[in-house]
């Protein structure tokens, strides 16, 4: 790995704390930071040095996965950190940075390969790339990348407005925009899955597949976000940039050996084969829902209007469901069905894929109950593969039953989305990133049902917590003839093999 | 279940005692007898029917897979059991049978269906069938099967011979042939894995498989068998009907409400759609050998030729490999290897499906090792279904490595395949038995084999004891770019998962 300076943006705020100190611990103790790093941390605190490591040390003791017990090996890790105060509007304090980024160069034989994360709101990524650019800290002999997270611009227009501007001090291939739903290991092996297994890449067109369903339910609410949240609504936070990433990720097809500039190619080609939604057209197939008071777990919840921070005449979508059709070959005529909400039964990431049965059309016997074949990668809380076949107990005679094969034993302590990603940053490999391209033409595809929301074109359902969302949502899968996945009966528990139970029952 | 009569010729022998009685106690306490069921035991030895009852008790104590502990399901069991002494060539016997049955048939209340099992050599097949005939047990006026156990001729001509006796006593459709290889569950299981999965019937055709590899080796010698093992050698011990079943069951497509009409034609048209061997074919496409001393699992053990009961000069075949080559649309260009010996290292059942990798040639990544999918249906000693994938670890960046997936999760105590094939004689179901069709067909198929090894025009090859035959059997895929999956090398030990290492090492 190449020497490199890691200029972090917001040491001292929260997503670093959890995460990027955590991501960078671990990536050390399993040798994938470079030989030669050096960290250098911004903000506007006056921390020294010193206290800068006493906080990123604490930050490891309360959120990373392995504990940092060992003394020598956390003061290795720590000794490489450098502290300077910034106010991302003054032009001097960059000056200030680039002079300390130069010596701790000379220090510790770096080339200029720098790093620039911004872990800061959005409205800041302007003003930091122009002063990283005007400041000289741009202009390296060595490489220079900048890590940037959604959110990307808040409709079609923002987004390229905000993206022109960082194109005057980056360009496209040294900006790598995380979208951490990318870096989570299931997302990761579904590539793999297809990459290295003829047999998966031959199921993986409209021959044999049904429908594709992707789903990310939270149980929670609104928490503490109530007012950036009210103003953006699931379509942005999570549908226009991580469901879109899981869709275009599950759709492409790819080659064992695929670069990065394929996978980019292939998700933009996806992109660009979704059938463009009208504005007047949006209602048919998206479904959007607001959450009412209801029951968590057994707990009683407010519903979304009433929230503290939210206006009680609030028409924000907390649920969306879509219907997507990509028009290329491999993909005519199988819907992907999309789902995101809040305040769901329960807590579930996952993509479902529903195979067709072409000799069912056929069948003329009645008897002849057969549950489809599924594959299902399960992302998050828990991880895993599992195919769904039908097996025969032949000594019994009976009906076929469905049987789960878990295609992935899943691991003790697997490394966190960040790690990937940020060890993807480091080494210059951006396949699992956001790029430009996806991001405009997400924002481009959204922007009708964005619209048509505004304009009340399309009804805002009511679902009570702790439901799967709104009856028009599971109408909008019954109508194709198909129905969510795994989501459990009301009067039954949420245990998974209930679940797979139900599931298999409500296809008869 | 309809009521039944039970007739077993040959009550008093060796497969009755080991598999026929404990297979019928099995389905007994599986409520899997009909309700009125009525068993004559037939034999030359002079046995009351509460010898025989003792007898049969005996039988079950030692070979029941099951304990026969419940004292009164034993009693209920054994209470229907009759015998009679029999001589099967003396006409009046049969006489005696007849109104033995008449009067069993009265008492229980069982109209006249008969079930004839000739647990008896092939030599009395003939005599068997004309006597049941001409005694009027035959003539009932409800149904009548013939059970019959291979060998089913000893080559095209005698086999014809055969069959032309036994019809005019049975109709096809009321003969049973058992082959006991399609008894075995995972046989079976096989046959509905393809008919309840559309994903795995999707994969089975030419476009996505490479080649299919039947294999069914013996650690064991000739034993006991010697006389008549030498007269028939590997070729028509197991490969005309054990080995060509599992290939037709391996090479038929099946919907998945298919009835046994089906099954029989699909399977009848595989064997058609063989490429036919000439004479002077053989010698490119099968491979013959005969074992030579050698240590089996440390044991050293003599030559076939210095098996007690074996010509010093014997050029018998214990171990047979071929390339059989199926000409139709799901199967042109795929070869199926089959392969089955005494003496070999290690003994296993199994057929294994590699897939093709498709991408394979045009991939210019040098590094880019990758194992094939597999299907692998383990047979028998250890039943199982595995489905080899790749997976990669995303956290470690490295290559792929091969993952293996248990699709069945092997059962206690399954039912054996002599009950399975019990149960369906007594249902009538010919799903699982070897047609006159398939039996014609394969002796026909083989005829040049027999021929050519009869006329010398294929080498005897030698292969020491405790190996996987003669190095010629390698050779035959090896001509092709593959080699028999999971042979263990000789240093390493038999452990399976060694085996699985090896056979991905191979592949580098």
């Amino acid at each position: 790995m190449e020497p490199t300076t890691f200029i972090l943006f917001g040491a001292t705020g929260d997503l670093a704390k959890r995460k990027i100190y955590p991501a960078l611990y671990n990536l050390f103790v399993d040798g994938k930071l470079p030989q030669a790093f050096s960290l250098i941390g911004l903000g506007r605190r006056e921390w020294s040095d010193e206290s800068f490591q006493a906080n990123v040390e604490q930050s490891l003791r309360q959120f990373s996965r392995r504990e940092a017990k060992d003394a020598g090996s956390l003061k290795d890790f720590l000794r490489v950190f450098r502290y300077s105060v910034l106010d991302i509007g003054r032009k001097d304090d960059y000056l200030k940075l680039l002079k300390l980024t130069e010596s701790r160069e000379d220090e510790l034989r770096i080339p200029q390969n720098r790093l620039f994360y911004l872990s800061v709101g959005p409205e800041y990524f302007e003003t930091i790339a122009a002063n990283i650019q005007d400041s000289g800290l741009g202009s390296t002999n060595g490489w220079k990348r900048l890590v940037i997270e959604k959110p990307f611009g808040h409709d079609l227009q923002s987004a390229r407005d905000l993206n022109r501007k960082l194109s005057k001090a980056f360009a496209e291939e040294e900006i790598f925009r995380i979208d951490h739903y990318l870096g989570k290991p299931m997302v990761q092996r579904l590539e793999s899955l297809q990459q290295a297994n003829p047999v998966i890449q031959a199921l993986w067109t409209n021959r044999y597949i049904a429908n594709v369903q992707i789903t990310a339910n939270e149980s929670v609410g609104v928490e503490e976000r109530a007012g950036y949240y009210d103003h953006v609504g699931a379509v942005r936070d999570m549908f226009q940039n991580h469901m879109l990433q899981l869709m275009m990720m599950a759709a492409i097809h790819l080659p064992h050996d695929s670069t990065s500039e394929e996978v980019r190619f292939k998700k933009k080609k996806v992109m660009e084969s979704l059938e463009v939604l009208q504005k007047e057209d949006v209602i048919a197939s998206v479904i959007r829902g607001q959450y009412q008071e209801g029951t968590i777990q057994g707990k009683p919840v407010v519903g979304y209007a009433s929230e503290p921070g939210i206006a009680p005449d609030s028409m924000n979508d907390t649920f969306i469901a879509a219907k997507l059709q990509i028009d290329n070959s491999y993909w005519r005529g199988v819907p992907f069905y999309i789902r995101t909400g809040k305040r769901m039964k329960d807590k579930s990431t996952r993509i479902v894929v529903e195979f067709k049965d072409p000799l069912k059309q056929v069948s003329t016997n009645n008897d002849d109950h057969i549950a489809p074949n599924l594959l299902v990668i399960d992302i998050g809380p828990n991880e895993g593969i599992t195919l769904q076949l039908n097996a025969k107990d032949p000594g019994h005679k009976g009906g076929f039953k469905p049987s789960h094969i878990d295609l992935h034993a899943s691991e003790q302590n697997s490394p966190e989305a960040y790690e990937n990603l940020i060890y993807d940053a480091l080494t210059g490999n951006s396949t699992f990133f956001a790029h430009w391209d996806e991001v405009e033409l997400s924002w481009q595809w959204v922007q009708p049902i964005l619209d048509a929301f505004e304009e009340n074109l399309v009804p805002l359902h009511s679902y009570a917590a702790g439901t799967y969302g709104p009856a028009e949502s599971d109408a909008l899968l019954a109508n194709d003839g198909f129905h969510w996945w795994f989501d459990s009966k009301p009067e039954q528990n949420t245990d998974i093999s209930e679940g797979v139970q139900y599931a298999y029952n409500a296809n008869h």
